[in-house]
């Protein structure tokens, strides 16, 4: 399984991913989710990917091979696409793709086809957006009133992003919000693991400045792990007993 | 959708259930999923059920339907079973007997066939138990090591109960940890929905005496859901930001 976040704000925009795959629980590695381009000046764009890894490396594989290609209109690819709605279509029209190629033989076996995405960025002076791409090829649009979007293991993080995210975020805290999001995932589910990819984008800078990649020794990370559970412990002490 | 969560404790078991049901979005209806049979003096049984709710009924008019029998070997019933390993075979097999009857049909429909329970309670001087019942019939039960069993929308609500429970908490202190686990849920998912059945009981009591149905004007639970809300919120805003 996987689990990718991301969150839209007023300030830009934050991605997150894990790195852990698994084809059943003996037959796990590390994959990275979270893919970028960046076209300093021009374009930022990121996608997670969550589902089955062939799948979702072949959709990256077209996507980096269209940018070669001459830029006519017949061929559209991320670095000419006018808008993020047309990235996000073309990122839906390349999984469509790749379900016409393997779709029916995965569809004939345990497997299945599953694919999701995320995709986000900036397009010039567009305003930053985040989509979030269905196995079907279509997508949605996050806005101010649910700012974040989650593709594969989503359940466990949910409770927290849904108290406490808000599109007037500092970026750094919305991160650190992620984090905790992840945090949550990766205790009650071993099908998420680290490290987690980070990338934060600042609004109207188009070009990737900062990004991280946090493993189990990243000091940042535990201790924020660690001040949660106590804060989570501390604040459970004081509430009152149910008593009936 | 439903949620039901249990704990075994050292002074006892709490079980609690949410009452929605729905067949779609648009077809939602208020069932109780928590029964419990009570024979003081010599034992207390308690089901949590989730899943088809033709199936689960079914499953408990048959259970029902066999105390009323004469108390022979051939015919065992929760009143006559021996221990609670032979309750929780009981309701497994009752619901093989239902998939015998139904289970083609319900395989053949898009609603398929789906149900779990959990089962506990007390039987004489056993220790009390609690076991969980899938929908296979087959069924595991909790130990000290993962106090608690969860059937049903369980991802939502699982963080807190992986951080904080413990059989050695107190009774209302896990009654507490149950309505946090089912704020969480209730908040990020529709298909479980308020009131909440909770039933506490007290390990060689052999029966039942505090039992409660929460609904959206319990006052306990409402100031327990906004002080723990402030709670989560204030110790997000204490931690330091992420920077990169």
């Amino acid at each position: 399984m996987t689990y990718c976040v991301a969150i839209t704000l007023e300030r830009g925009l934050v991605f997150a991913a894990d790195t852990r795959t698994n084809a059943g629980i003996d037959s796990v590695a590390q994959f990275r989710k979270l893919h970028h381009w960046s076209w300093p000046g021009d374009r930022v764009l990121v996608l997670l990917a969550a589902g089955n890894l062939a799948v979702t490396q072949s959709v990256v594989s077209l996507l980096n091979e269209r940018l070669g290609l001459p830029h006519d209109k017949k061929t559209p690819s991320l670095l000419t696409v006018p808008s993020l709605y047309r990235a996000a279509r073309l990122v839906g029209d390349t999984l469509r793709e790749v379900r016409r190629t393997d779709g029916a033989e995965l569809e004939a076996s345990i497997s299945s086809f599953s694919a999701s995405f995320i995709l986000g960025g900036q397009i010039g002076t567009e305003a930053p957006q985040i989509f979030q791409i269905y196995p079907e090829g279509n997508f949605i649009r996050a806005t101010d009133d649910t700012p974040f979007l989650q593709i594969g293991e989503h359940k466990y993080g949910k409770p927290i992003l849904d108290r406490v995210a808000q599109s007037s975020m500092r970026l750094g805290q919305a991160a650190k919000l992620m984090l905790l999001s992840f945090d949550s995932t990766l205790r009650s589910n071993l099908s998420v693991g680290l490290p987690i990819d980070i990338l934060i984008y600042e609004r109207d800078s188009l070009e990737v400045r900062r990004q991280k990649r946090i493993g189990a020794d990243d000091e940042y990370f535990r201790n924020l792990s660690a001040a949660w559970s106590d804060a989570l412990r501390n604040s459970f002490a004081q509430l009152d007993d149910f008593d009936v």
